[in-house]
């Protein structure tokens, strides 16, 4: 049984990915991008290349579209504005939460209805059954297109009905690999500076991030209740330890900007009188207008 | 079956738990602390008080100590340095590798012998099957020792024959953490802008978290290769996203420190010629010694 029809638009990486999925699936699939034949494995495996936008979009009633940024995506499709009317534009481009609410105001201006997504996964997990794709839009409209979507990831999901805000988790969710990536990093130079493997070291710490997540779990209830009862380490106890990091590192030549942070968060916080919370007062810091 | 003798020095919330946990295991457990009177419990739970510090070291063949820091140790030990000798001192206060190689040193000096270890634990978790102590030291006084000290945590460990390296491991794997607590914080406060509570974010965060952890994984061998060919996400594809967090952050009066902060090391590397790398390169940040 064939599927509904899709248009991809954009065959980087990603809107390969994406299509290769589709087609996978058994969705009639046409493609697009700017440089044409830039995916002749996906035609040979049955999607159908476009010679033009307008007739890519012509082609299925919804419009999957996946390039480099926003500005991108409007460039690509300003020639082809009135073929947007009542098509379904589902916008997989990274970008911010401003662009994809102005996004959603323009093509309802097209006629066009408008679901923003983010990608929480790398190419090759597109169509895997854990992938998750966050998206923001009527909850109408996501529930009838719920069906083609997961078979982009297992993990679809609509997050919200403003469309601003997929690009914000997906940030948000960024922000928190970054960070856990750059302590890792820094663990690692530390081990390094020891010879010991960061082979030898990860299954500890990634053994660490499991308990890591429980003390997230905890805190999650004292940001919403505003109350940071101390149940295990107050911030004080962590004074020392942190100070300790930024002595290891600074004798090993290591940079120490993160503990660095980290100790301007805690003593900040001490100094306002909050020695004997957890670290979950440390939202106090965030939630407050930065300089 | 009485166990092997134990005493514990330092009646803190941390000696405290060390100490029930080896009076739950039925081994005949002396205590000390500065000031006296502080565990009345344990007492009546079958620990004996010991009068002085000399007579607490006389009281069994190992001698924890847990208290605030390196230089408590010394203090509250120096009254007693003839009565070490011949005793296996197991210090879990928590300190740098640099301390711990000294205090060795010292107790060598005294004819005692030296187990120095790391606590990756709350004092609630003391005794549970899964929480870890790492220790430094020579393995057969380690071996020796296994089974009492397993008392105090399922996950007991020798890491090395070094015993400065606990020390090193705590702080790295607390760096993880904080890194990954305030990544956290930071994407919390975002939520909270569009009025989305931590404890709906959380899940989301933490089975995220799990991703991250796989990366890691990943990243280790390249990292001890020295080769970080990017099989999924090269940092130049990074350098986007990163940007939006620093927008969005600052566009809602967030601290966007973290994001800036990661954007010097991914466009540091990209102007290095690595743009095609995975982010693992970033070790090389960390290893080159800081200004």
């Amino acid at each position: 049984m064939a599927g509904t029809p899709v248009t991809v638009i954009g065959m980087g990486l990603m809107g390969r990915a994406l299509a290769a999925a589709f087609v996978a699936a058994g969705h009639p699939t046409t493609i697009w991008n700017r440089t044409p034949g830039k995916a002749q494995a996906l035609v040979e495996a049955g999607a159908s290349e476009a010679p033009t936008v307008d007739a890519a979009i012509a082609a299925a009633p919804l419009v999957v579209i996946c390039v480099r940024d926003y500005d991108a995506v409007r460039e690509l499709l300003a020639p082809a504005e009135a073929a947007l009317s009542g098509r379904v534009l589902v916008n997989l481009t990274s970008g911010a939460s401003d662009e994809a609410r102005a996004m959603a105001t323009w093509a309802a201006g097209l006629g066009a209805e408008y679901l923003d997504g983010a990608i929480m996964m790398t190419p090759p997990g597109i169509g895997a059954p854990d992938t998750a794709i966050l998206y923001g839009g009527s909850p109408s409209l996501y529930e009838t297109h719920e069906k083609t979507l997961s078979v982009l990831g297992g993990g679809t999901t609509l997050v919200s009905s403003d469309v601003g805000l997929p690009s914000l988790y997906d940030v948000a969710l960024l922000g928190i690999m970054w960070s856990t990536f750059n302590g890792f990093m820094h663990a690692a130079a530390l081990m390094d500076s020891e010879k010991i493997a960061a082979t030898d070291f990860v299954p500890m710490a990634t053994d660490w991030l499991k308990g890591v997540a429980s003390f997230l779990t905890a805190y999650a209830p004292q940001i919403d209740a505003g109350s940071y009862a101390a149940e295990d380490a107050t911030l004080e106890t962590q004074v020392p330890p942190v100070r300790h990091l930024i002595h290891e590192s600074r004798i090993r030549g290591i940079d120490a900007t993160l503990a660095e942070y980290t100790e301007k968060l805690i003593t900040e916080a001490v100094g306002r009188g909050h020695a004997l919370d957890s670290y979950a007062r440390i939202i106090d810091h965030f939630r407050a207008p930065s300089a």
